[in-house]
């Protein structure tokens, strides 16, 4: 069994996180920003100086190649993101980023030479921190990208990700340079933390992803009518907000029943007018249900829906839906999880079969070939806060699995 | 008996509500505005039209007096205010101005001397529209203005109370000018809409209010977790917005087992981070609770913290509750009460004895003197809106019955 070296994770994880904007509060990395560009030029260098080709895809991506003996044939691909969210933490992204040069770093150590080239690579705006809408370099290689979403996503001083891009250095025009013809890849590979509590409070080591949950967003507006606090009497009143806090009370309800892991949110509100003598005159509220069986997720749809209409039939008011985002629950490939098992075991580290409650680079990824998920745990769960941390020998862990699993994949010759 | 003219009044209501800041959306006229200024100079026109000796007061409250036979003897004072909140209606404090110049019309058209003075008054800032606090021209006549409030009290312009005033031609340094002496005065009437739906639902045509509820306004904090909306299972979770609905779905429930007419109103709520895929971790969110009787105001307080202290601890949560104001209900003149009650009835309009929700400048001129407070119906209940709206001859009813309520307080003489 080939084994990482934790005092140089540790090094790559904290080096990268001095590139931040917010130092002391946090991580904050924006895509084609100064610090993308210090990071940028960190990976590039650790890159080289493994003897990786080096190059940047047309968004952005950096990659770094290691020629295969087989240097046709489809490569593998690891690697995570290097964005963060606004004062996030030094892990999520930047983990599976490390994973991927620590892996090359062994692999130039042992002296192994690979039959299949293998692609580490950093990508970015996962987040969507900078201009809104994540996963963008997973979308770009996957042909999920279009001209005028470059246009369309925007940053907070107004700055379009295409501006950004061209004082950046790369060409908007030529984003398409970075699709990959699914014949080109033999897997693709992503360490991320979990960013939930599950492995840690079941004391497993490595976190195996067989799913990625489906996601149904919904916004849902409360019409009442705004009347005065003081002289409305109780049963003239059509509140709003008391209407849509009768609702958001019974919601973890209908999560808890549908069972199989899914969960349910009311993430924001906002009352219109929103003065305190007012009764609110119309609510808006949004929903995210996820769950890895979509049947779930149509059951805890269905209730909600359901418990609406009874109570604005009851309290004689109305409202709607509008729906912001649905994605099907995505399940990865049998047999690369299979493979992360068998060398998770070996090297004697306990794991647990789990789902994806967000989503990842990998998701984007398993449209065009096969891809393992792995997670290492997250501290208290925590993430996207400063607070965000995995231990140095668990992120190791994770590595030693990707490590072992890569060698298989790829076909290494000892020299 | 004496009647008012339906016609005068339409124009008086109607003149007033040119002077306005948002024409096509609703009335506003702030104090010490451009609009304030001509609707000054209209009613001080009119006042001086009617013989009375205007001025105004150290603050700015408009009076116009109409000299007794006794000119030395405590004045009856009858009025109320003629600044608007934002986009607000045509009624909302200038039906009582109105109210104050018709009656003094009909006085000099009837040629009828008093015995003690009148003063007729339109009051500044009522409703805290511009500097964010109200009552001002009833607290500075009671003593409940401090300096530091003029210079604490600020627009959205970041202009205090006191350079406005300085700008508009009253110095703020004298602003105890205003403070009446209780000896100066016989009685303080004000005609007001009522801004709720009682009397149009209940078919009456006057309402005498012989209370002004108490009110206890309340600011709840919840603490949760923030954690990722995806990833952290139902029973992990911390969810503020969980434990607050639950919390808010009872209160009206709370309200009406409190009966006696208590309202209880969740007015505004903000959540934290406020992210649709994010739990929240912390909400904050208003009551306000009014009620005629104390302890039926005492009653849903201790409901609503028992209901937030069992949550908490059944979901291992924490809350504080911040007091943002508190008054005690307050009962007026049961003497001038069964006075107004009697000319009503002479005057064969129905009315109903009743309490007022809202505030009034009437609740501050209690501390000094004696108070009628009149309601005549507001369409649909509806106040504070462009919508808001009293036909002319509800108007003028309700200003019949305090004409003949004044010309026996003040005593005339038909010479």
């Amino acid at each position: 069994m080939y084994k990482s070296n934790v005092e140089r994770i540790k090094k790559d994880i904290e080096s990268l996180a001095r590139f931040n904007a917010t130092p002391g509060n946090g991580l904050t990395r924006f895509t084609y920003s100064k610090e993308d560009r210090k990071a940028r030029d960190y990976i590039k260098r650790e890159m080289a100086n493994m003897g990786l080709k080096v190059y940047e895809d047309a968004v952005g991506t950096i990659v770094g190649r290691l020629e295969g003996r087989q240097n046709e044939a489809p490569a593998v691909m690891i690697g995570s993101h290097f964005d963060s969210v606004k004062n996030g933490g030094n892990f999520d992204g930047p983990a599976g980023v490390v994973t991927g040069l620590e892996i090359a770093r062994v692999l130039k150590e042992k002296n192994l030479t690979v039959e299949h080239p293998i692609e580490f690579i950093a990508m970015i705006e996962e987040e969507g921190g900078r201009f809104g809408s994540g996963l963008i370099a997973s979308r770009a290689m996957t042909g999920n990208l279009t001209r005028d979403d470059l246009d369309n996503y925007v940053d907070s001083d107004g700055i379009s990700m295409a501006e950004a891009m061209r004082d950046f250095g790369f060409d908007p025009d030529r984003f398409q340079g970075s699709v990959r013809e699914p014949e080109s890849l033999k897997a693709f590979f992503e360490l991320h933390i979990e960013q939930g509590p599950v492995l840690e409070q079941s004391g497993n080591e490595i976190g195996l992803v067989e799913k990625i949950v489906g996601i149904h967003q919904l916004e849902v507006t409360v019409n009442g009518r705004p009347d005065h606090a003081g002289t409305t009497p109780m049963n003239m009143r059509k509140d709003a907000m008391d209407m849509a806090s009768k609702v958001i009370s019974k919601i973890s309800h209908f999560a808890d029943n549908a069972d199989n892991g899914t969960v349910a949110t009311v993430g924001n509100l906002n009352v219109h007018p929103g003065a305190m003598n007012i009764i609110p005159g119309k609510v808006t509220f949004t929903i995210d249900i996820r769950s890895p069986k979509e049947q779930c997720i149509q059951r805890v749809y269905a209730d909600i829906d359901q418990e609406l209409t009874d109570i604005s039939e009851s309290m004689g008011m109305n409202f709607s839906i509008e729906e912001k985002m649905r994605v099907s629950p995505l399940r990865f490939s049998e047999k690369i999880l299979e493979k992360m098992k068998y060398h998770t075991k070996k090297l004697g580290y306990s794991h647990k079969i789990m789902s994806s409650g967000a989503g990842h680079d990998a998701m984007m990824m398993a449209q065009i070939t096969n891809v393992g998920l792995l997670f290492v745990p997250s501290k208290n769960g925590r993430s996207h806060c400063p607070e965000e941390w995995t231990g140095y020998e668990d992120l190791a862990k994770g590595v030693d699995v990707l490590l072992n699993t890569i060698i298989e994949t790829a076909g290494v010759v000892q020299v």
